[in-house]
Parts: structure tokens; C-alpha cells; sequence
């Protein structure tokens, strides 16, 4: 292994995995450091490729990175697929949004009229309309909308297959935990440096210290470690970035044939539920949204959520055995726009902060890190919009 | 290993082990077969050992079986504890009855007159005296009875010291699976041989034949396959007996500290619910019945019915981290009563049917098996009851 890269990523979750696999594809000497790639938040995912229906409308400039993301997955998946030689389920099938009451149906609406404005296509269901596409759909449910041009994916045949495609394109994995970045201002150590410098007087990064001790130099070094970003040593104050664990349990449940042909949503209860069917009889029920820290457990609360609201949408869940429940944590920021770009410490960029959309997001922010995506998008997700407002 | 025993019994489960610790414990040649002992229904039960609570008190059979049982528990429980050296989690602090409305209180009611008639220890209590024993009881508890006399064990450390105990009284353990009966009329084999024969026509039992096609001799087979038990080769169609699997899904909550100090039940939307909670802070919830056949899948729905019946007892169990989830099949009968004893089948006695009470039942079934229980208990539960109505 070189001990000097083009291009050293921090993380190798979907994002980091993306970026690092487009780089090497392009001959940067790229390296990722993980301890255990594919593990956190993006083995907890459940794929869903939905920027109309995943924000709130009134976030445009979180949309448009969504629809910008999903207009290049088509590729993306056709270039992963070809060099991992994996098949990532990818399906195209669209998402189904459904109403119980008159307030949800109110709602579709709007959404209806917004995605018609954007030009997407969408179509407005009756209750009937809506089982004839989804048999196993409640009796209870009045109305639909169908995002045609949404997508899924399976996270895990994702970073999989990122993972292949990254070794079969050059680029190197080290199965170890960053302790710190390394600087021309010397070696960070401990965690009482950390966050104490000023403005850039940490100098220019050079590459980053492992656990073990051992030093790995970079031209460049990208920060994608998901919700735990915020904790590398030896960055100076303003360069941390404002991450937070969300914390989401997702449960996957097995069904001897497929039950659902796309992905349905609804809200239940007052929280949003939805459901993604896999290829294998698989399907996937998510998720809860908990600001608990940095907190994996599986709980009892968050399962009876899941299943209570999965069955209002799909009674017919409560036949399927359970599969797998784990429980992940998005990186979620203070403006919910992911932080992607150059940092004000030289030689140090950011990938994370994708929150609920690092799936969807994930070819956007390879483009973003290489250079290859419009001035606004990125700058609308530019780490800076933090760290000069301090 | 002799190839020749006084008692080989077919089935490791909580009620084979304890019929044959306690017969090598006196000196027989004992073995005990079973490919994975301990793995079944006993692997899934709680624990309680509750006589009263747990039957329809109009099936006074079964409830005079069960505080037979119980009252051999303690010295049971002392003398499995000493003989293997590993602690049972034995505890006596009682059941706590718990009703939410009129019609719940009013059956607690009688079942406190019932039990009183009984002269068993039971206190009835308001709502606001359970939640003075048990401060996690959800504020709609209206009232409750404390069954003083109740107890509870963790079954997987009562397989666990058995299987320890067996070996330090010098029974042996095969791990293997048994195909079928040996008798004086001749090897029996294939399928098409199974229950086909007349009366005693099949002659004596003198062994087992194991999958591997190896003979065991043994002057008496004991037959305690739990749910399993009808499917044994050999047999002639009069001695197969009549259990049917019945499915149970337990959950396993996880605390870090002891939120019940005793057993809690209650009836919820019309089912009955129980938490038993372990020394470690462990929370077991219990348990679904399903007539399923031998379907051992653990669904969705299993799990939500749990969860919403145990935090209308319980609100605070959402917090808790889950554990295992697990489902079992119990040997269920056509009267609810277990089949203990000699079958019309010379050497061949059974030990199985015991449904829901197989922990609560292990000690009294020990003795009837090795002649230690008076005659009416005893012919409660003889296997004759089906064969000679035929």
C-alpha cells in the first residue's frame, strides 16, 4: 500500500465509498479508512430514491439537490453495477404516498400541485385506484399519489458493491479508526487539542493518524464519517462540522413472495411510515426519528411504532416473519442540507450531514467532491455557510 | 457408553431431562436422546410457575397437577441447584393479577374467592396498592390480586443445570435424533410402518433406533418429544398420542436494572399478558397461542401483539432494549392435561402434553414417571385415557 494518496476518505459508508470509487475511477490514488465499512447508518437504510416525497416542500434547496441526485442514478447504478459485476436492485418503480383522512388527502394535494409545478410526474389516485395497484393495501385508504419516476435501491448490495468496484478500480480500504488529521502545523494529539485551534493555524492537512499510530499522507483528506464527523481530532473549532445522531430504527421483514410492487408511504399516526419491498420477498419498514445521541439500541418503543403504523398501511404485514431490526444514526444538521465541500482548513473537505438522503444523495456528492456539479448546488451545501457565520 | 439402559428417553426438554436426572439420581442406567437438548419449547417458556393464574379454574384436574408441582419446587430447585452447581434463578415472590376494568375486576374477584376456597395465599388489591408494589403498573390499573405462593424460574438455566446434573449422576446424553421404536416384533422402518399396527401387535419395546441407523437397548423408552411426540416411528396408531403443536412467540426485553420485583399478568384486549423478570434485569414477555402446525417463524404480528399488550400493563417496557424473540411449539392435548405414564405398548410410557405447564409440571412429572405420586394425580394424566377409548 502507498502510504501517499491523491485522495484519503474518512468513512466508508455510502457516501465516502461513492466519492472514493469515482475518484479512483479517474486514477487519483484513493484510499478509504473504516474500521467497518458499510456498517453504520448506511446498513440501517432502506434505500428509498424519493426527493419529492422525503422533504418538506418548502426545503426547494434540499429538493433540488434530490432531484439532481436521482436524475444521475440511472448511470450510477449502470457504472456500479459494471464494475462491481453485483446487482443492486435497483427499481424504478416509483413510490405510492397515501391518504386515510381528510386532512392527509388535503395534504396530497398540495403535493400533487407542487410536483406537477416541478414538472415530475405524479398522479393523483382514488382509494380504489390505489389497491388495484397495491392489493395488500387497508381498506382504509381514500387516496393516493403516485411519484412514478421515484426509485429504490438496497443499501446493503450498495456499499457492497462500492466496496468491489473500489478494489477492482485501484483504490485501496484501511480497516482502521482515524484518530486525528495530521497538519503542517505538526501532530495533533489528544483530545484536549481538539477544536482549540484558530482560523486555519492548524496548517495545511497532510494526511491522517490511525489508532495504531501509524501515519497515512493525503493531498487531500474528505471527512465522511457520518454522525461521528464531529468527533475527528485536531480540526480547529470552526472547521467541526454541526452533525447530530438521529437515531432511526428500521425493521425488515420476510415474505415468501412480494407483497408490495413499489414503495408505499403514509402517514399514521402523525409520523410517516413507509414501506420498500425487495426483490427477494424482502420488505423493509421504516423508520423513527429519535434524537437520543449516539444511542444503537433496538428498543421495544421504537419496534411497536414501526409495527403499529406498518399495519394501519399493510395489515397483511403481520403474516410476514421478521427478519433483521437495527438501529442507525443519520448525521443531521442544523439547516438539514448536507455539508459537502472544501473546509476552511486547507486540504480538508466534507461529505456528511446527508441526514435521511445519503442514498439518494450519493452520486450528487461524488460530482460535488470532483468537481463535476453546478455552481448552485453546490453552493448550497458548501461547509463554509457554517463556518464563516462564526 | 453402554448400549443397554434401564431408561432411555427420547427428548431433552425441560420434562425428558427431569424424568431422567431424577431416575439416574437413584441409580438407573439412565440416557436421554435428543439432537439438540434444550432447544424447543423450553428454550421459549418464561418460567412462571403460577398453577392458579394460569388455568381456567374450572379444569381442577390440571390446577391440583400444578400446586402438586409446585410444591415439589423447592426442594427440586435446591437439589438440581446442588447437583449441577449452577444457580436456576429460582424466585418466590408471587404473581401479581392485574384489571383494568369492571369486567377484569370482577373475574379477579372470583378468582381471589376461588382461591381462598383453595386455602392458598392471595390478597386483593386496589389499583393504587399494586402500583405501590410495583411503581412501572400503567395508572389504569384498577385493581389486582398478589398470588403470595407463586413462583418462577428461568428455564434456560433449569435445562442448562439439568443437562449439568444428568452427567454429574451419571445419566448420558446422545445427540442424535431417534427414527423410530425397536420392539420383539422386529425393527420397524420407513414411514408407511407408523401407526399401522394393531393393539400390542407390535410386541415389546426394547429401544430406540437412531437416525444414524445405530440400535440403543433399553428395558424402558420414554417418550418425551414434546410437540413432536405424535411423529415417532413405530408406534402402533393406538399409543400415538394425541398432542398438536401449539405456537408461542416470547419476546426478551432487556433493562439495566430490575423494573418488576415480581411476576405481572393481565388480561388486554381480551388476551392474556404476563412480564417475568429475571435477577439480571432481563423482562420476558409472554406469549402468543397460534394453532399453526409446525411453523416456528417469528412474524410481525406475534411481536406487535406482545408489545401492545405489555405496555398497556407496563408503559415504561418501550424504553427497554430488545432482546431475543423466539417462537416455540407446545404439545397441546384434547383435554388440556399432560400424558404421563405406561402406554398399552409394553416398556413404552409417556411424559409430554404439558401445553403451557411443562416448567411448572417437571417435578411432579419426575415422580409420577418414577412411581413417586399418589393414584389419583397419577391417573389424571394416564396415557390409557385415549388409547382405551379407541
Amino acid at each position: 500500500m502507498s502510504h501517499h494518496f491523491d485522495l484519503l476518505v474518512i468513512g466508508g459508508g455510502v457516501i465516502g465509498l461513492s466519492v472514493a470509487w469515482r475518484a479512483a475511477r479517474r486514477g487519483l490514488r484513493t484510499a478509504v479508512v473504516d474500521p467497518a465499512p458499510g456498517s453504520g447508518a448506511s446498513h440501517a437504510a432502506a434505500g428509498m430514491l424519493a426527493p419529492v416525497s422525503e422533504v418538506t416542500y418548502t426545503e426547494e434547496p434540499l429538493l433540488r439537490l434530490g432531484l439532481a441526485s436521482l436524475d444521475r442514478w440511472p448511470a450510477f447504478a449502470a457504472e456500479l453495477g459494471a464494475d462491481s459485476g453485483l446487482d443492486l436492485d435497483y427499481r424504478t418503480d416509483g413510490t405510492l404516498d397515501v391518504a386515510f383522512g381528510a386532512d392527509d388527502l388535503a395534504a396530497l394535494d398540495e403535493l400533487a400541485a407542487f410536483t406537477e409545478k416541478l414538472g415530475l410526474p405524479a398522479e393523483r389516485l382514488t382509494g380504489r385506484e390505489c389497491r388495484r395497484l397495491e392489493p395488500m393495501l387497508a381498506p382504509s385508504v381514500r387516496g393516493g399519489l403516485l411519484a412514478g419516476g421515484d426509485a429504490w435501491v438496497d443499501p446493503r448490495r450498495v456499499t457492497g458493491a462500492l466496496l468491489a468496484a473500489l478494489a477492482r478500480t485501484g483504490g485501496a480500504l484501511v480497516r482502521s479508526r482515524v484518530a486525528g488529521v495530521e497538519t503542517t502545523a505538526g501532530t495533533t494529539a489528544g483530545t484536549e487539542t481538539a477544536g482549540t485551534g484558530t482560523g486555519t493555524g492548524t496548517g495545511t492537512v497532510t494526511g491522517v493518524r490511525l489508532a495504531t499510530g501509524e501515519i497515512i499522507g493525503a493531498s487531500r483528506v474528505l471527512l465522511a464519517a457520518g454522525a461521528w464527523s464531529g468527533a475527528l481530532e485536531g480540526l480547529p473549532a470552526e472547521a467541526v462540522p454541526p452533525v447530530r445522531p438521529v437515531k432511526g430504527q428500521i425493521m425488515r421483514l420476510r415474505s415468501p413472495s412480494r407483497i408490495l410492487q413499489r414503495c408505499v408511504r403514509g402517514v399514521v399516526h402523525g409520523s410517516s411510515v413507509y414501506l420498500v419491498p425487495r426483490g427477494d420477498g424482502e420488505v423493509v419498514v421504516g423508520a423513527t426519528q429519535e434524537e437520543m445521541g449516539f444511542d444503537t439500541r433496538v428498543t421495544a418503543g421504537g419496534m411497536w411504532e414501526l409495527l403499529r403504523d406498518a399495519r394501519e398501511l399493510v395489515p397483511g404485514v403481520t403474516e410476514l416473519e421478521l427478519g433483521d431490526v437495527v438501529a442507525g444514526l443519520r448525521p443531521g444538521t442544523p439547516d438539514n442540507l448536507p455539508l459537502v465541500g472544501p473546509t476552511i482548513v486547507p486540504g480538508l473537505s466534507l461529505a456528511t450531514g446527508h441526514h435521511r438522503g445519503g442514498v439518494l444523495l450519493a452520486p450528487l456528492t461524488a460530482d460535488l467532491c470532483l468537481g463535476d456539479a453546478d455552481g448552485e448546488l453546490s453552493a448550497s451545501c458548501s461547509p463554509l455557510r457554517f463556518q464563516e457565520r462564526r
